[in-house]
């Protein structure tokens, strides 16, 4: 019963399969080769116009990559506070940029406010060479709470980082599980919304590495390849990077891992919701479920060998802040949870019957 | 007939099967897994000792990583001038290392004569501030033109660099090719030799897209954690990574597909040999093959659809300097090459009968 | 009437004798001069203990220079999120040090409150590879609020740093002001309360421009020769820094101009009180003067021609928040501001005489 | 007898007049005072058109900030091996364009030849992602050997690099000298001839510390100001360094400084040739005289207190070679050089009759 997350799960069947058949033969190296030029293409079908895509293995890489093009090193990017961004990767956005600032934000459910950007930018003087300057707006879809910004917030957060000449990134590490639950199209959350770089990811819902920084205006991505190869991410075999990329998107197989996820969420989420005692702490949108959890039920639960992550309560709405005895929890869904899993979480988060421990201890 | 690098391959069926047994259950990220712990623990016993070993997707990032872990920004690191560090890697030592200083040296067939980098350290005042400051010694073995250090030169050029108190580092991305080639461990060939950190290739021999950072002090690798997991090198199915390099090292895997890769480099040294007017540049010693070939024989070779890569002569011994007509070509062996595609290349190289050219435009 | 910064002034009399005096003759360039080696040995005198003593010509480079040889690229440095390294550096120490972190925590008065410290260390995970590493705190004496931290509050600052292994850094750019109020010793207000490296201001109270960033543990200053070179403060004509600086540190002259200018604004405190409707934003205490002003007030005192910043009412306590009409503007005073002048500021504010209009609209 | 650089003396006593003069009331801090306005001014009527300007107080700054306007961090920027960007500024370069590689390329007395530039751009790939992208091309004038560039040598070079896309830097740390020698206007010894960006050095010749970067295209310099301020490089008092450029513009001030430093070097050139034995280096052309010095002559100069730096031979003309006994050293005169002191270093250098060397003993 792993709930700790979607990236403990390997490769899809499909992906695997799409890998191995990419690795026979010769094909020239870093990216020269037919598959990457095919995934390409593909991005550009799939968000209805022309689009400048690059591969990369790892989410931080892509995130970092997409920054470095749209801010200078004096820059400052406009991101949630418990953004993966800011406390995920080390420092990875300074590091590629050559120093930029990121400046978190706070907001319930890990989502970002118009007026909370906005109030924002209006206390950095524009111009001023004694301040960083605002260069970036970063939201994460879905969030790092799960939750989901509508299109219509989308949309108003980047009006307000256009005026002031901000780039609009989305930190995409979970874009298909946002965009099954939103049921609309890559383009209508993405350039539709006015994001302007993509960091799309495909790791977390399938792939064995791979993601893609995928940019909608062109010459925003002029410096890229450099950046890209002087990070080291520039993989020589990066046919076999495009290889999984291609099986992912291919026949809609990445928004059927995904809405395999996410249904395995809302099933958690109800099984969890019936052990007494038990609230959520977010609504439920996307693969992840936050829950209050109290002592004597994570006992019980950890005793049965679950594994899960405790959670900050800090962007908790203020009903749902813990009570005494409860700890705010994340569970993870993933195209490989089971419903089996998910049954098991509920038996074991119920109050024992007499004689119960005993068994649990001996199937150990 | 693809002689173009011994990157465009992808993996050995043995390291693909692993890959696959791997991809099933879910396992801890970001390297924290079961399989990472046993790559570490196979790196001490393949090594003789504890090292300090860390994985990666790329020879540009283990590189980079491991000089960044021996010299400050204000450092110099020194090397052959034609090395891939200097020459390829679109100034990632630079970066990671936040703008230290190459300093690429002459010598013949890509390698470095002791008494050149002790000339060269000799110039560079001790400390002075105006200065950078040597920090590191960069050995690649085997070399860009496929020459390998005896282990009494890297020995030799290792005790030049540690007199200055610089570190030695290898870059070791053909580390196999040069291994089986000397016949020795692979103890010898680094830290008994003074090599401090090494940049073990996996990749161009085998792998999909592994690389191992090894240091012989762990003190020296205290900040690479840190490092790798902001330069976006820390993948999150770690155990993916951790599988290749796993079925690479065990049963002497590595050291068969090396000796196989060296075996038809052998072969195609003796078969472009034969080809009238073909002169070799260097001696080939591990899977490369430079040749000095005749403007009609490259017609020839081309025209049959083999490629390979021209390459600088700036390296070649005086006596093998490119005769008018003549230029320097590069051949790379794999693990995959066939002997059949060896041979094909050879007939194509022979001065075809009349009526042969006809023939072969009807092929293609 | 120019209150707008302590930068405005040119240097003391004396300073600029020194100067002068030193202009003749030859001397080593890039302070290898006596001059040079005269403050070093002032300074260690001035602290009671041995000081490694670097001079530089602004405080953006004092402090970006000392916060660079106590954090990593991945560090984090915690700090009041109005400090002058957060708000006003344009992301120095960002670049200086590769890219670390500065976080900005919030404190009443620009204090920061060893809870508040206490509380966000113990957020950031110490080790985890994922963030980044808590590496220093730096505190303003006096503060971009003109308050003072008292003895006991730096060590209690220092104490909760030191635990987590944190290097404890001081923007003096205002230090003497600061001094002369507790009244205490160099010494006292720096290493004796925890502090490791001073960034000692001199350009806002006398010189014109020499600042010197003081190691009290020589180690950790090992770098900073090279960073600062690196970063071009290494000033050819080094003696011409080390002249003023010496006369500043001569014969407590330092303190005097210190004191000149505190008394100054205990003065404009006094006078701006006396005008109707004024309120204190904090106490003041050493040469700022914050205050709340009435909109009429503020008209009246432009009309004059006085000059002085609008400032951010966020760190006012709750009970001195500005009311509607009221806007929290920022005086300073140095050692050059004349009594007559704040006489006059305090006149201006005063509500005019019928005809008064007249009278100053004909002196323009 | 100090003849070791034209850093050792101090400034001008017109300079120096200036400073004191400025020194008085409140000026507006950072570069927003009238003084930096007038410079700004001064400087578009000097180069006889727009240019944009900005000051510094290091010559390290100024090369550094005009370098990093004008490549991106994966650069390369061409230049001679012995210049100063290479060689004597720790890395600044790297450190302020986050890492940009400096390629020294060889040159008889300090000077590009066009064709060597044009051989070495050959060599590096256009738009490949695997190497350093060659952006700029940097000239000092006069070299660090006191030769100059004719115009039209600049001419032909600027031509070279612009071809390619590169900026044209000049190091123009001595660039007074050059000028007067060559007996040009400024506009015609830096954009007619196709330089895009200059440091102007002003330091050497009679400032404190005193330099400035200009821009022949202002689109260039769009990001120096966030440069500049995030290197600690903005300064607070900067009417003072104003103040100082101003002076030494001021009617030809800075050119009868530079006349009267050459004229010295040309007087210490006749002196050193009279002394037997004496060779000269590199024909004099600014205010650096480069001699070959037998060992005896040398023992006798430093016994009268001459000092003065040894030298590297690399770059002289075969025909100038070191013999054995002779060393090569470098003599700089400044606007401060006296005569006298030049008649002495030359009585100094003749053979001492018979009891001379006990006089001298006792005079010391």
């Amino acid at each position: 019963m792993n709930f700790r997350s979607d990236n403990t799960a390997g490769a899809s069947e499909k992906v695997l399969a799409a890998l191995i058949a990419a690795n026979g033969g010769a094909q020239a190296a870093y990216g020269a080769d037919e598959l990457t030029k095919r995934v390409e293409r593909a991005f550009c079908e799939l968000f209805e116009r022309e689009v400048a895509a690059f591969l990369v293995v790892s989410g931080t890489a892509a995130n970092s990559l997409a920054l470095s093009c749209v801010t200078p090193p004096w820059g400052a990017i406009l991101c949630h506070d418990e953004s993966h961004v800011v406390r995920d990767e080390c420092g990875a956005p300074e590091f590629f940029s050559g120093g930029a600032r990121l400046i978190g934000l706070p907001g319930i459910g890990c989502k970002l406010a118009p007026e909370t950007v906005a109030t924002h930018l209006a206390r950095l003087p524009e111009g001023s060479v004694h301040s960083s300057q605002p260069a970036a707006l970063s939201v994460t879809q879905a969030t790092e709470a799960g939750t989901i910004y509508s299109l219509q917030e989308l949309a108003a957060l980047a009006e307000i980082a256009h005026a002031r000449s901000l780039a609009v990134h989305m930190d995409g590490a979970r874009f298909a599980n946002a965009l099954v639950m939103l049921g609309c199209t890559p383009a209508e959350m993405s350039w539709k919304s006015g994001v302007d770089v993509l960091s799309f990811g495909a790791t977390k819902n399938g792939c064995l590495a791979a993601e893609a920084v995928i940019f909608f205006d062109k010459e925003m991505s002029r410096d890229l390849p450099f950046r890209r190869k002087r990070s080291g991410h520039t993989i020589s075999k990066g046919r076999l990077i495009a290889a999984q990329m291609l099986a992912y998107l291919e026949d809609g197989h990445w928004l059927d891992l995904a809405r395999r996820a996410n249904k395995a969420a809302e099933r958690l989420e109800h099984v969890l919701l019936s052990v007494p005692g038990v609230r959520i702490g977010w609504k439920r949108q996307a693969n992840e479920v936050f829950a209050l959890i109290p002592h004597a039920v994570h006992e019980r639960l950890r005793a049965a060998d679950a594994v899960y992550h405790p959670w900050s309560p800090e962007w908790l709405p203020p009903t749902a802040k813990p009570r005494p005895g409860e700890t705010l929890y994340r569970f993870v869904t993933s195209f490989r949870t089971s419903f089996s899993e998910i049954e098991a979480l509920g038996a074991a988060g119920q109050a024992e019957p007499s004689g119960a421990r005993r068994v649990k201890i001996r199937r150990r």
